[in-house]
């Protein structure tokens, strides 16, 4: 933990850096790993899935059956909860669809925008200490109702070959058109090239190790689009005197659990919570099953003592957080100040939690910085927005002689001419 | 110029081949560039404007009065047109903002989102053939829009070390904060680190030769958006029996003649409009001035006889155009078929160039099959879309069981417990 009361701006641009992450060299892994998929296809993943799952799988598909038994090995409460948390995200995604605004420009000239789905998304769900079905919802919520027609699950497999079943179960909940048992790089592999049995898609999306963010990086030299560039994930708390210690210590630690490269950050204008909120730490983390990644996570963090809010603010949008929490009295009057950030949590029973899984928001949100140029993944992230105009033959004579001067100045007389022989 | 009659389905994925790109090998070139203007700024950029562009240039800032200079060199009827231009393009993306609409997904549970402008924005503007001052308007105009703080623009200076005045002319009526003079790939780089007179920016858009596009992909590397991927410009023009061969002809021409890498794609349904579009092209061609870029790009054109329109626009699908024309009496009825386009045209009287200039649309769009998985340049691209979630008590009332059971069935109890210490 490091303690930084009342810092100079001119360390502030210090204070933001995120640790430069250990970029092993694994280019050549990434290429070896994508020849071998697009050669030997299903093939090549059973025998990745040997060698880096120590998983035998002789099918790579999910079946029917292996869904239906998932089912029955979750309780109800847990898919209660699961249908709950999809019905709020169906609500807010749902609410982000645009109608169709057609515009005059000019008399005779009428343009407009139209969405049409991503036809085919990939949805990559890492193995590993936490089987994420809520990035499931994250995913597969959105590019069902944005009409996406082909939706493909990528999941490594345990060690007997089997998919945990809550993933199983939201899958099919959410309209995952196919599920298939592949991981790391060669899953992003096969969703690019398509194989046998796993379709090539148009963009993928979700979260992974460094193996399968490179390989998403990869993937884009064949055209394929993905959803953002990643980087450890990251809560920023500003915490004024009314905040509740116990409350920002839990929503550090759980951003803190997630794994030791997690980043989190307090700033608060207030000694007293600033001195219990690092005490409220030391008593909950005690009894976290996770608090090896929490503790090694919290050695990297930094606690500031800061004077005023704005300030708060003004540091916030230079480091431009994942997940903001505002634990201040009037977060209203400080809205308008934010000017990067991925999701934002509102005042004192907004927790960093109830947005990664049920609030309604996406939990896939830009890290290390992108919040300064990237959005979270919204409805917009699954569909095109194609632009259309129809001009009629009087619309042509309005807007013709601005054409045909433009063009004429750029030295591009075909594209004048376009103009001429439709007005002659 | 490739004609095909009828062909069968199974020939269609060759026929939406692109041909492949001379990969040169840059990267290296890229790199180096790169480290220079890193390393020395401002004064490796005038070393490359002397070694690559011939210019010497004292200060690569313009200055006031060039543009005042370059403001009386342009004619009252162009800087009308440019005018127009940019009120229509205003207009159009002005009609892209959208209203914060707050959601309710379960009762003390509301969440929105904000847009804010990406703070820095650069515009690359390419030298060469065309002094490209529509792309200032295109990309100027929504920048401002957004409420981009600095919209840097960039283009490489003449052998005077000038800029085109129009350039000018466009850049300071839309707003943009500061001009200067460099570029290609260190135009880029500038951008990306910042030098003592340009600042480093936080997304970089513009269209520019291979040296442009490969800084482009590799300034993203560090940290820096970009506004997509790149490729030569495409039309396809589906044509039935009403269309007008002249006009075909004129629009085809339209596109060919930007280089001897664009893509034409005509497609009839009819024989004679098919023939007569073939023979207008021979006619039209001769009295272009930049006739052997049409004459170069028309030799890898395809010309299509296909039996119907719904087959035209399935072939369209998968070829996914940057510009698509549909130059048919129904197109009305065939609009909801198309899945994968930049921007369409409707109609005999919306020819291309209407949307390259002045009908307000963008004309900054995907190329190379990037329409299946990108959308053009709109207001969204100059800004991101922050989340917001206001939970009152109440709200974490109805939704914290939901919470708790997911963060549990995840492994992660530190989630669980943000909730839990809150409803204690």
């Amino acid at each position: 933990m490091k303690i930084y009361r009342y810092p100079i701006k001119d360390s502030w641009k210090d204070l933001v850096k995120r640790p430069v992450l250990e970029q092993k060299e694994i280019s050549g892994l990434i290429t070896d790993i994508f020849a071998e998929v697009e050669k030997n296809g299903d093939k090549a993943l059973r025998e990745f899935n040997e060698k880096f799952d120590k998983a035998d799988t002789q099918s790579i598909s999910v079946t029917e059956e292996e869904i239906e038994n998932a089912e029955k090995q979750i309780s109800n409460e847990l898919k209660q909860a699961i249908q709950q948390a999809k019905e709020n995200i169906s609500k807010f995604h749902a609410s982000q669809k645009q109608e169709i605004q057609k515009v005059e420009t000019v008399k005779g000239v009428v343009c407009w925008r139209e969405n049409r789905a991503v036809e085919k998304v990939g949805i990559y769900i890492p193995g590993g200490t936490a089987p994420l079905f809520s990035t499931v919802l994250m995913l597969a919520v959105p590019a069902n109702l944005a009409g996406c027609k082909e939706i493909v699950l990528c999941t490594p497999p345990d060690k007997n070959g089997n998919i945990n079943p809550a993933i199983l179960y939201a899958a099919k909940l959410c309209g995952v058109s196919k599920i298939f048992k592949t991981g790391g790089a060669q899953a992003v592999a096969a969703m690019t090239f398509g194989t046998e049995t796993i379709p090539a898609v148009n963009k993928i999306f979700g979260p992974g190790n460094q193996f399968v963010v490179a390989a998403k990086e990869y993937a884009q030299r064949y055209g394929v689009a993905i959803d953002m560039p990643a980087g450890p994930s990251e809560v920023l708390v500003i915490a004024d005197e009314q905040a509740v210690p116990d409350f920002c210590a839990a929503d550090l630690l759980s951003q803190a659990e997630h794994g030791s490269d997690s980043q989190v950050v307090f700033i608060s204008t207030d000694l007293k919570v600033f001195e219990e909120t690092v005490k409220a730490i030391g008593q909950q983390i005690r009894d976290l099953p996770r608090n090896e990644f929490a503790a090694q996570a919290l050695e990297n963090s930094s606690f500031i003592l800061i004077n005023t809010l704005k300030e708060a603010l003004e540091f916030s949008n230079l480091y431009a957080p994942e997940h903001l929490i505002l634990a201040i009295a009037d977060f209203e009057k400080y809205i308008p100040l934010i000017e990067n950030a991925g999701s934002v949590f509102l005042g004192n029973y907004s927790c960093e939690s109830a947005g990664d899984y049920a609030s309604g928001t996406n939990h896939t949100l830009p890290t290390n910085g992108y919040a300064k140029n990237y959005s979270g993944v919204s409805l917009d992230s699954f569909v095109k927005k194609i632009t259309f105009q129809q001009l009629s033959k009087e619309g042509l004579q309005n807007l013709g002689k601005t054409i045909e001067l433009m063009a004429e100045a750029e030295g591009l007389f075909a594209h004048k001419n376009a103009v001429s022989i439709r007005l002659k």
